[in-house]
């Protein structure tokens, strides 16, 4: 352990003001910090802001002051008054993201956070970790795509209004290329024009790769960085910065050329990942017709290192903020940032197919209930887009669930991670199993939270007291389970598992 | 060195009588060498048989006796009497495979080659690795695909007619997905019907994954192998047979449980890789169009291990045997095999895509020179679809020289390795670089043979005599050749490469 600075005694209030914040960003600053202010504490910027607080010095001492900024509203109000309470205003199975804010705000003292946009005046590095939205993630017409730019701007403005004049302006946002040249720089110019201040600013953009889980902490600060400069001074700066609280001995930083090449790395890097896994939903649809069991045909592929190793396995759908709407970014850039007609058709044709992919678990269902799903007792195990997670959004579940109350079944939803479900606020999400189970007419496991892999053939009988029909859409029972199942006359489908055969299974092992 | 044994001092006849071959057969068999017949002697089975042939046992002996079988074709014909001379019938620039046959056939004695159908009598195993070819890959239409299967068909009934009861069949061709149950086992138990022969054959699948190139051989004998048998048993015989020629201990056989598993995993594997070269052939056009440098951008991306490494860089197009058909197998066995109508959109559309891909390079061409393409003078440099080979099978360069025809450009053809062109026989293809690019008003760089990895910007002008436009398909100029060419009044484009932006170089570096 790095030896600490003198405890701050006092937890500050939950909404702290202005001069407040200023008099201890002054105090700060005089033992030698930085002030740094990272706008926006959602899933990205409250990582960063506990991870930025955490850097130390060769001495041993924070580095930094680091004031968190969310919008003034209820929801605004209530992450910076956790932020002030020392406590995360996201919810991770990663403890040492509460232990690095509690630490940084009760012990440290250099962790604090506000909804007032004055505190952009006080900092050396504003960095940014809005989010940036597609309206309707659902349409991946490249005509109809539809982002939100405005409010990006708007909040990219009030730093123009109230920054240093040489302060750094880090993007960290996920954002359509282009958008530091043709929307932060000139935003930002305005503003500082406004205020007679000529020189250009100091902009850079650094994406994350932030990964929800138990190590979210580390998908921040032992990750590889990929960074650039509007012009070589702020690349300098960014790369000073990003130093400092990251591990780039371990993890080296990726500098480009310019913002336009990291903007579009970011997206990409997630086009590849979301379009690779839509090719693998499209064979197994064909693995499953043939009777295959394309897990196995994929380990057998993925042996070839470095090449192939790689390749997605069959599964349920993709959720989640970047893989659903990353490459809707790109397409959008390419018509009204640059006026290009280029066109990413498979890139958007890849969205769709794992936007739809629930669909194919709906059929399997519908199958295996000899079409009727009306009035049907249905648990739908895992709402959250991930394991071991309580992130719900995008979740693939939406997809599915709204499906099956269209068609008059009624659903039971359990996830053991998930309290409420935001974008379902009027469903209940349930955290006992047994209550879920008993007596339904099919059960969906949807996501592979690890109590889910427990589940042998004995144990789902017990739960559900007797038989049903079930659906494995991510590979979740071993093939011993389905067989003993079967012979307990239940009805199996494993998306991707074409070796069991829907209405029974039929290994070929 | 493995000690040899004793060697044959007799070259056999070009095309030997069958019953010469039976009285070796005999022989070796007393020696105890299995006999091995490897029917199809083109790219893969030559350099299967040289491999199986250099066989030992620990003792060092030659392990099998074997005989490749080509078509009673004047090229048949032509392939069998080079074995028989103990030379390769394919041309590969690993010394290996040359070496391999003429130790073979010129001092163990153990390679013959034949183009009569009754050797199959002779063999404890047959290896069938003939050509399956989709009548036209330019279409890509799921319904209009059409699999040649009936010459593949015909053969493996020869091998029917012939083969002994107890011999093991063991195919390597890439098939369409269900080809043994469904069209090789059928074939051979009607046809050993017919013999009086009721057991079923012992049939396998073990797909090859060759890749031409300096290590030619090796990626026969030194690489991961799938397979699978009809029946355990016949699982087990494959296992054995691989075993003595294959380096398992270095690279693992991986066993599927049906052969349906192992053909779909051999058109998975290329059908993956030809999606992924796709996607970015769809980015490319967005980077270039940004001017973003996507082999940069590419690079940040694939430091990340694992997940992300094996991304594909902006290119040409993509040519060969595999990548350009294998997707159309699959698709075809679909409807063709299975009644199904599964569609696999994507993975066309990837096909189609990459065969486009060189229309991009013509497009930058026409660009460079002002829209007019009738009467210029054109170097066109790589005619082979790969880097340091000579192979030309489907080479994306054959599509751009259509084009450039058909609008009347006059075109120069060079490349190192190519004497001749198959697919377009009338088409001189010369070695002499100076000879082609002097007084061009174009160049394209075509392939990345090592040649033009080498070309500075001084030599480039030395050869053209001048200046002339050059298009880089494949990121051969460096960007300091590339800067020095534009100052010198060159008119540039790179595919992938946004910041040579056409007519102009710009880079941001």
């Amino acid at each position: 352990m790095v030896p600490i600075a003198a405890p701050s005694k006092v937890l500050p209030a939950a909404q702290p003001p202005f001069e407040q914040i200023e008099r201890e960003a002054e105090s700060h600053r005089r033992a030698g910090r930085q002030v740094v202010v990272v706008q926006g504490l959602g899933f990205v910027g409250t990582a960063v802001a506990a991870a930025i607080a955490a850097a130390r010095t060769s001495a041993g001492a924070p580095r930094y002051f680091v004031i968190g900024v969310d919008a003034a509203s209820s929801g605004g109000r209530w992450k910076v008054a956790q932020v002030n309470a020392g406590a995360s205003p996201i919810v991770s199975p990663d403890p040492a993201l509460p232990a690095l804010i509690g630490h940084a705000v009760q012990v440290d003292g250099n962790l604090r956070a506000t909804v007032s946009e004055r505190v952009y005046g006080l900092a050396d590095v504003v960095v940014i970790d809005l989010p940036l939205d597609v309206r309707d993630p659902r349409d991946t017409e490249a005509q109809r795509i539809d982002v939100d730019l405005d409010t990006f701007r708007q909040a990219v403005r009030a730093v123009g209004r109230h920054m240093r004049p040489d302060a750094l302006v880090l993007v960290e946002t996920t954002v359509p290329v282009g958008t530091c040249e043709r929307v932060v720089l000139p935003a930002l110019r305005e503003e500082r024009a406004r205020r007679g201040i000529d020189a250009s600013p100091y902009l850079a953009h650094a994406y994350e790769r932030v990964m929800p889980g138990p190590n979210y902490v580390d998908s921040i600060r032992r990750f590889w960085r990929v960074f650039s400069g509007i012009d070589e001074a702020s690349a300098t700066r960014a790369r000073e910065f990003l130093r400092t609280y990251v591990d780039t001995e371990s993890f080296p930083l990726c500098e480009l050329d310019d913002t336009a090449s990291s903007e579009l790395a970011k997206l990409l890097e997630n086009s590849y990942r979301a379009a690779n896994i839509a090719l693998i939903q499209e064979w197994t649809l064909l693995a499953e017709r043939i009777g295959v069991n394309l897990f196995a045909v994929i380990d057998a592929i993925r042996v070839r290192k470095g090449s192939h190793d790689n390749m997605r396995y069959p599964g349920f759908g993709v959720g989640g903020y970047c893989l659903t709407k990353d490459s809707l970014l790109a397409q959008w850039s390419a018509r009204h940032l640059y006026e290009s007609d280029v066109t990413l058709p498979m890139t958007l044709h890849a969205l769709r197919t794992n936007y739809e992919a629930p669909l194919h678990t709906l059929g399997l269902l519908r199958s295996l209930l000899d079409g009727r799903l009306r009035a049907r007792k249905i648990a739908v195990c895992g709402v959250s887009y991930l394991a071991e997670v309580a992130d719900t959004r995008n979740s693939p579940t939406e997809l599915l669930v709204e499906r099956l109350l269209d068609e008059g079944a009624e659903v039971i939803l359990h996830d053991p991670y998930v309290r409420d479900w935001p974008e379902r606020p009027a469903d209940t999400v349930h955290t006992d199993l047994a209550r879920c189970l008993t007596g339904v007419d099919a059960v969906v496991l949807a996501v592979p939270h690890p109590s889910y892999l427990q589940l042998d053939a004995t144990a789902l009988m017990r739960l559900v007291g007797g038989r049903c029909a079930i659906v494995d859409t991510r590979n979740i029972l071993s093939d011993a389970t389905a067989a003993s199942l079967h012979h307990a006359g239940w009805q199996l489908a494993g998306v991707g598992k074409g070796h069991w055969r829907m209405r029974g299974y039929q290994c070929a092992s």
